[in-house]
């Protein structure tokens, strides 16, 4: 990829996590030379001009898009189709609109039909987060040594591609390229499980009449607080991955549900083997993503041990 | 608890993340004049004594014990029964036994029937650890605020339940006490479930047919690799722990079983209200954990971002 990474114009809609660290990122490397940017709520875009990552704030979206040579759509995946409806009379010719959606199919489908001549559109889908939400909770690291995944559709502009592949490498993130599809199923996977599951468990820990929330709480360091974790990402952004993601999640919550049955049977069947061989064989598994450098091999993540005590502090 | 935590002579039986990290702590603390251990394999035993956190290795578990003031089996939970039988007849008058086993019925059951009179048998769990063991795993912070849980049987002597709740405080844990039913109840939804609910989803990824392995371990950081942190720990502890506490396992299994299906169902039918107040119920219990002191506020558990790109380093 040897196409130049940066923008004149570049509009962020959507000021949380995403939005605020692609600010962040696209100001580090000095990839734009202006930022404008759109939030719903009033709060968030006078905080993003006190952060300081956008240079201006708009009243619309469309306001936001006007004039930018890339918008980035950076809302949950339930907006995108309302924001690209707003923004499409007021898009700039050679424009590029792209996203940052964890489904892919769904937005093909809500902001394809609002992508006039002569403006690109190319789906994306940087795979990095934290489970905080907001303007605050943005940096400009979040993307470093983290894929971003392009699903350009058929006929996508070839230029425009590389061009927003090479943005994405300047801050800071490997690229790839997958089918619509495919992405759906690989985050399925990945990320839409792992997440609905950390939601259950604490929900289902949260109900019960014979273990108390204070017990849950105190003693939460026997694992269960590694799903918490997860369990506080915002509300709104997995409702709507949820609704949009519906087949791909089924299918693996469905393969997940008979896998937990197989392993509930060895456990009332007290097959000691079954469960050893089960549990020895994960253990590949984080090896290798320590290995690929997608996560750290210090022990509990490198938590600092004096979180213990924040009095200490 | 103003009981004396020191001891004489204090036996290690097991010298991995636990014993290992006890060993740490009663350095730290100076709360043993001499500590023997004990592992089956040769090699851990040498490397105990290497690292220092015992002062001599014993060649079996009753010479360890023998002459001890207090005796800490810290072997997976299966192996109890077997080491409580072989050091019976070397345990001294008025000596303390404890364990640190996950579950604490089955440990009653086996371990119990070993204890000769005027010996004392305390069972007990600090509720802390990592996904890594063996003896290179272990550290002096691990119970640094963390709870330990002393299931005292009835009948149990107070002077010696106290100085054994004094010694691990002095090894920096809060100590509570609790019925051992209870306890491996609490155990079951805390840390046996979200274990075991790890492994599960790990294998279920790992046996997929439309996403590859690669793709599962690149695209980790949406969320999946968190579970494959306590997916990595001790095949063995883990399988002794599903042998040992299947009734409470197998019921915190069928709530989590129930509660997945309501939300499977939830995103079948498109129930956007259903899943947005669930999705928003379980942040509350992520900041009570935060503010308990159990976990670190920072995001990812303040994961070094760095480590995305190790050849940095």
């Amino acid at each position: 990829m040897s196409a130049d990474p940066h923008f004149k114009r570049v509009a962020i809609i959507g000021l949380g996590l995403i939005g605020g660290s692609l600010g962040h990122a696209i100001k580090r490397g000095k990839l734009a030379e202006h930022i404008s940017g759109y939030a719903t709520s009033d709060a968030t875009r006078k905080r993003a001009i006190e952060i300081g990552f956008i240079d201006s704030a708009a009243t619309t979206a469309a306001e936001a898009a006007k004039d930018a040579d890339l918008v980035v759509i950076c809302t949950p995946v339930g907006a995108l189709g309302a924001v690209a409806a707003e923004i499409e009379p007021h898009l700039k010719k050679g424009a590029i609109v792209t996203d940052a959606g964890s489904v892919k199919m769904a937005v093909i489908r809500d902001v394809g039909p609002h992508v006039p001549d002569g403006v690109h559109f190319v789906p994306g889908h940087p795979i990095a987060g934290t489970e905080q939400s907001g303007p605050d909770a943005g940096f400009a690291e979040l993307f470093d040594g983290r894929w971003c995944i392009l699903t350009p559709v058929p006929g996508a502009d070839r230029d425009a591609v590389a061009k927003l592949a090479a943005f994405w490498e300047a801050c800071g993130s490997k690229v790839d390229y997958m089918e619509p599809r495919h992405h759906d199923l690989v985050l399925a996977i990945v990320s839409h499980l792992p997440h609905l599951i950390a939601y259950n468990i604490v929900g289902t820990a949260d109900d019960l009449e014979t273990v108390t929330e204070s017990e849950v709480i105190k003693y939460s360091a026997g694992g269960f607080r590694d799903f918490t974790r997860l369990a506080s990402s915002d509300p709104t952004m997995w409702r709507d991955i949820c609704l949009n993601n519906k087949d791909a999640i089924l299918e693996m919550l469905g393969r997940f549900s008979e896998d937990l049955s197989a392993m509930q049977r060895m456990i009332r069947w007290g097959d000691g083997e079954g469960l050893f061989n089960l549990f020895t064989r994960t253990r590949a598994v984080r090896r290798s993503i320590i290995e690929a450098g997608q996560d750290t091999a210090a022990p509990n993540f490198g938590r600092d041990p004096t979180h213990a005590t924040p009095e200490k502090k």
